[in-house]
């Protein structure tokens, strides 16, 4: 499974490469060797025949972090040999940061990049943020039942599930929806006046929700309100899960607006625009001014893009706090955007609740439910310990950090950005700057919170369990 | 109920009004005063009588929530008839931090306060610390076995239950090991050199975590490395669960040596101090100097005392990010230190790696089990959900606090220091500051955070719900 998925990524390796001869932007040899070289470990672990062809939830959560683990690795292959990178973690830091969506750079200046690889970036954006995975289950043949498991690995939330009841469909109609809204995205683009190699870009970027930009200054740099506007609402429609999507094909709209983590998400986002808007009206001389700039800093980050058009972090404190909690809560479930996700709020909330009720009527214990369903017990309780989970990584990986004594805000904010898949965060990692300054260690940790994050910790933690690595069917 | 426990708080103030006779200090007339108003209170209210008798869990949360509320209330008098405060709201800030055992301080100078009130605020950390209630049930003759849930709605930690069969002789017992070991660390300060009335204030400011000093430069400024060492201990022991004393004295050594929560707070807490004291030993130029100070600061925070001996707000940020890891855990279950306990973070991690474990064998599910006892899910879940609902309070009141524009740093760590009831934060909070700076809107909510922190939130949560006003039985 994970030798087709490094051929799958050898093809990804094509389009830069036609972008590289296009443009002549002469990093060619690099995306020709690193397609070749993949292409042959991809044949050769392909031809290793799998005791076993289920995948029971276990071999999928090891199956999706290995897939992860090794796609990030090989992504680097282009990044080390066209030579824009001066060490080999910086590489592997980009690379990881493309995949999961983080989109945090090491480099000072994007704009000297050769536009290869200026497409391979974004592009990993896009298909780290669908999944990778995923994307094989709707180009491959032969999946048996079990590899439900795998779609929900990879796909994010606590409870992804198919669509249709066929697995392929299921994946398939899922990156049709993703193609389509990015097709549209790329065209908007266009015709906002922006250059067609900057439109699929961008428009890979916001898709992803990676926010990797072709521009030092991000989107401020084209300074275009039109686009601004544009990605504005893409980024807030793509941090929506996919499933709802597709309940729109179908014409269930009904569903749709009553969807509690869509009302919620819709919610959050339009109280935090109000909220920072209010508080940054006197740092912008306007009303309309700081709307402007609020919504599209509120929707980039709770969407995890990362996108920036303005230096967010020179905000009042409460506009600081208000885009940290949204750095930390994040989109739907089954979007691409990275953080704990709405739903898991809206479950964490509600069974708090139920724990003041069980105060009062010890007997009548009521189970939370959400748009209608029950939520298993079972499920709850793994919610609020991936809660804990989530706390339990980030301050382990804020100490390893701070060992080389960047201030705490930095520190802090750079691991919450990676370990939910934003890009920038506050201090020294604002939107103005970015993640070279950091040591090699400390590089290395974030990549780790990066991939841990966009897969939800638990791939993760199997692979770091002994037990995992033993045979036992 | 409330009205006699406003009796015991106005005999409570006769101790400073002994105190400021004694010491001539002029401050007698806020103490008697404040002592006549609460007995004319108590008594009236104390006369009402109650149509049920028994306390079901809500109804004890319920006596709880407004009892603290209405002691920490009655506590502002003296500080507002000592005309020593510049505001009402200063008053409330000073008393509910005596109360809830915080400690932190809207004064600037401490060291011109008269005798009497110096000693009310260390008296009411002593009190606050085991529990204003607690104390009742020692004195009270007429309980039934039902105020058992008043005990658990008090004391702090997950399951708090009786040492022994009677709920008044636990009481007792509790307050008997408390009142002992206060009194030795006072003796024992006098024999290292402090004048007597800083020994007992700073006993009592030990004992009950609060860590309200008599010196603004705090334990420093004593300059006695003996007092220190002596301090470090007791905060520590101050921060064990007192059943465990009670194991103790009815010689269960070997129970207590294996106690998980003993052994998890003394690893973190020796940890902590290797981790600090290599890190900061640039900083004091040589190991023992920084051991000194490591171990001090280090045993305050976990303690949730607030005492300091040196201004690690200037210190290196993995040692800042070391003492605000320990800020939200605090002490064990059943001291008198806040935070969210060591229990909850075995029950915690435990739970998680058992939700790892379910992955392998989804049938096989073991329950959480610490110290031999299995803990049912229901508990376990409770904990988890308690963990969220620490943050939920604290990015509300981080967010609430912002709105008059503190940096983040100083706001955040005001917020945990006012949840885990320590009192020194980080920043404009740090341990050579106070609190005199916040707005007085940003002081009721470090307040109520305090209050809410001591109690840990159900009883507050109940009192915010309107169902638990409506008659109901």
């Amino acid at each position: 499974m994970i030798g087709n998925g490094l051929k799958i990524e050898a093809i990804f390796m094509l389009f830069p490469l036609f972008v590289s001869f296009f443009y002549g932007s002469g990093d060619h040899w690099a995306f020709i060797c690193s397609s070749v070289i993949l292409a042959v470990i991809g044949t050769l672990l392909g031809a290793l025949k799998p005791k076993y062809s289920s995948f029971r939830m276990r071999d999928a959560y090891a199956v999706a972090g290995l897939a992860w683990l090794l796609f990030s690795f090989s992504g680097t292959l282009p990044y080390w040999l066209s030579g824009c990178f001066s060490s080999f973690i910086d590489c592997v830091f980009e690379s990881v940061s493309g995949f999961t969506t983080t989109g945090a750079s090491v480099l000072t200046n994007v704009e000297i990049l050769p536009k290869g690889i200026l497409f391979w970036r974004s592009l990993s954006q896009w298909v780290g943020g669908m999944g990778v995975l995923l994307f094989m289950m709707a180009v491959m043949p032969s999946l048996n039942s079990s590899s439900i498991n795998i779609l929900r690995a990879e796909t994010t939330g606590p409870a992804p599930d198919r669509v249709v009841p066929r697995i392929r469909e299921t994946a398939r109609i899922m990156y049709l929806i993703y193609l389509g809204m990015t097709f549209v995205l790329a065209v908007i683009l266009c015709f906002a006046g922006l250059p067609v190699f900057d439109s699929i870009v961008n428009a890979f970027a916001t898709a992803g929700t990676g926010g990797a930009s072709t521009m030092n200054a991000s989107i401020a740099a084209y300074n275009n309100i039109t686009v601004e506007v544009v990605i504005t609402i893409f980024m807030f429609l793509f941090g929506i899960s996919f499933t709802l999507y597709f309940l729109l094909l179908d014409r269930k709209f009904s569903r749709f607006v009553k969807d509690s983590e869509l009302r919620l998400y819709f919610g959050m986002v339009v109280l935090a625009i109000v909220i920072v808007t209010l508080n940054v009206s006197g740092v912008y001389g306007g009303i309309f001014e700081a709307l402007r700039y609020a919504s599209f800093q509120v929707s980039s980050i709770v969407s995890t893009t990362g996108f920036s058009t303005t230096d967010f972090s020179l905000w009042p404190t409460l506009s600081q706090i208000v885009l940290v909690v949204l750095m930390v809560v994040g989109g739907c479930a089954a979007s691409t955007s990275g953080g704990m996700k709405q739903i898991r709020v809206i479950i964490l909330i509600k069974a708090a609740k139920n724990e003041v009720n069980k105060i009062f009527h010890p007997e009548s214990v009521k189970a939370v439910s959400v748009n209608g369903r029950n939520i298993t017990s079972d499920a709850v309780s793994k919610i609020s310990l991936f809660f804990f989970i989530y706390f339990a990584f980030f301050i382990v990986a804020v100490a390893l950090i701070s060992i080389e004594g960047k201030d705490i805000l930095s520190s802090v904010t750079a691991v919450i950005s990676a370990i939910s898949n934003i890009g920038p965060g506050l201090g020294t990692v604002g939107p103005a700057s970015d993640y070279a300054a950091f040591s090699p260690f400390s590089k290395g940790v974030l990549s780790f919170c990066m991939i841990a994050g966009r897969l939800e910790f638990f791939p993760i933690l199997i692979l770091l369990t002994p037990s995992a690595w033993l045979n036992g069917r």
